[in-house]
């Protein structure tokens, strides 16, 4: 990789960014496509979140950003489109300089997690989900299901009010989809869910119980790293179809090239 | 190079930058090193420069910026501290947050030619200097030539009123020094600097009259590429001692990269 004074510039917005893998990733896929551009880090606290998206935008070679956490609420009031996912979740993860210089947004988050999910051959079609959190992946991984046609998802968060909330979001964009909030994990769904950060830190307790779950249940955890979560290990002793956070990261960043024109189709 | 979340992020600013070399400069000496940082091109128009500033400002991992034309003195308003050779030009081309979260910026593009000159063994002290332009790069140059003692200095430039204007803040800064505004070259001077973009494109009319160069006299050019410039051509061929546009940029390069913090010294 050459960088020089016409290379196109990208930047992945958050706090902290210790853990980002897309720099990596993407400057790998430059790289290898023999794409002149360059994807940076740029940690910037949710104060000076606005004067660093202004910074970046007014870069004539700034072509399109990444959000993580805790932007990716905050950029939508950047943008001159949100599309799709990001327009139901009032979030977006990546926006791209479209060439009469507006700014479109969109959430990959939530197609993400169907891409890992096709990736193990299910369909989510007609299932019964069930989501442990209500968050921001969360939203964005409910409405990409909504959005597939399951038959009914059930929400479980500490926070029962953003649970509902949620529920209520998902019912009004979806009315054919059965949302509610529910105080109990459902271990009769199709699927089962962890949008939550639990199994990150070693030794932390399961977001379910490992030992309810039955073999037809497939089991998604959306933690990425360590890939093998507390309870993707315990889900797969118990015969469980699982789905890992590599496998939506990996769908995902297909997705974002894409929607970025660096590759012809995810 | 492989740039990860926690990597430095360092952008050069200018209007064009399709000519700029420091980003493969400094890249390369950032892999070199083995210093996890990275250097990106940022064009911005002057409209949007203080806006692009600001945002670069924010970024945590931001640690300085390089600025080219026509940058250099907007930027004075954007730092903490003018130093050395950027107070007396008004003008920086090196920016640096330091540890307390402060900006310090400053000018090399004058010790960039004393470099050159040294590289050559040329000592300017006592020296009776003719310049010919009167712009940013050459306030910077004889800034720089007037703090290593220079007998003195005569300025020519299209534009009077700019050459007397440069010529009396010589004066005011540096006493000592002789520094003059002329209409006329200066032929018997011991160096000759053309501070002007004249010779970049092919066929232009040279800066001063090569028939008149004595091998005596230490002919200087700012113009990096081409490198041997018709005016350089022509005073090779007159057995003058010359320095080049491309011996001030690698002299210049060596200070920023100390400046910075990336080398030990230049």
């Amino acid at each position: 990789m050459s960088i020089t004074g016409t290379t196109r510039v990208y930047a992945i917005l958050g706090d902290p960014l210790v853990t980002v893998r897309s720099p990596e990733h993407f400057n790998g896929l430059f790289a290898e496509r023999g794409i002149d551009a360059v994807m940076i880090p740029a940690e910037v606290k949710p104060a000076d979140f606005s004067a660093a998206v202004n910074g970046f935008k007014r870069l004539r070679n700034c072509h399109g950003l990444i959000l993580t956490m805790p932007h990716k609420q905050a950029m939508c009031e950047h943008v001159d489109e949100l599309r799709d996912n990001g327009r139901l979740c009032g979030a977006v993860n990546a926006v791209r300089r479209m060439e009469d210089g507006s700014w479109i947004g969109d959430m990959f988050d939530g197609r993400g997690y169907l891409g890992a999910l096709a990736r193990h051959q299910v369909d989510p079609a007609g299932k019964r989900v069930h989501m442990i959190g209500a968050g921001g992946v969360a939203r964005a991984m409910a409405m990409a299901l909504a959005a597939a046609d399951i038959e009914s998802i059930t929400l479980r968060d500490v926070d029962a009010i953003r649970a509902r909330d949620l529920a209520n979001a998902i019912g009004a964009a979806f009315p054919a989809v059965s949302a509610q909030a529910v105080a109990e994990d459902r271990y009769d769904a199709d699927i089962i869910v962890n949008a939550t950060p639990l199994g990150i830190h070693p030794g932390e307790r399961l977001p379910c119980d490992p030992s309810r779950l039955t073999p037809a249940t497939v089991v998604s955890d959306v933690i990425p790293k360590p890939e093998i979560t507390p309870l993707i290990a315990a889900a797969r002793e118990r015969g469980c179809t699982v789905t890992t956070g590599r496998d939506m990261f990996q769908a995902q960043v297909g997705l974002v090239a894409y929607f970025f024109g660096w590759t012809d189709r995810p």
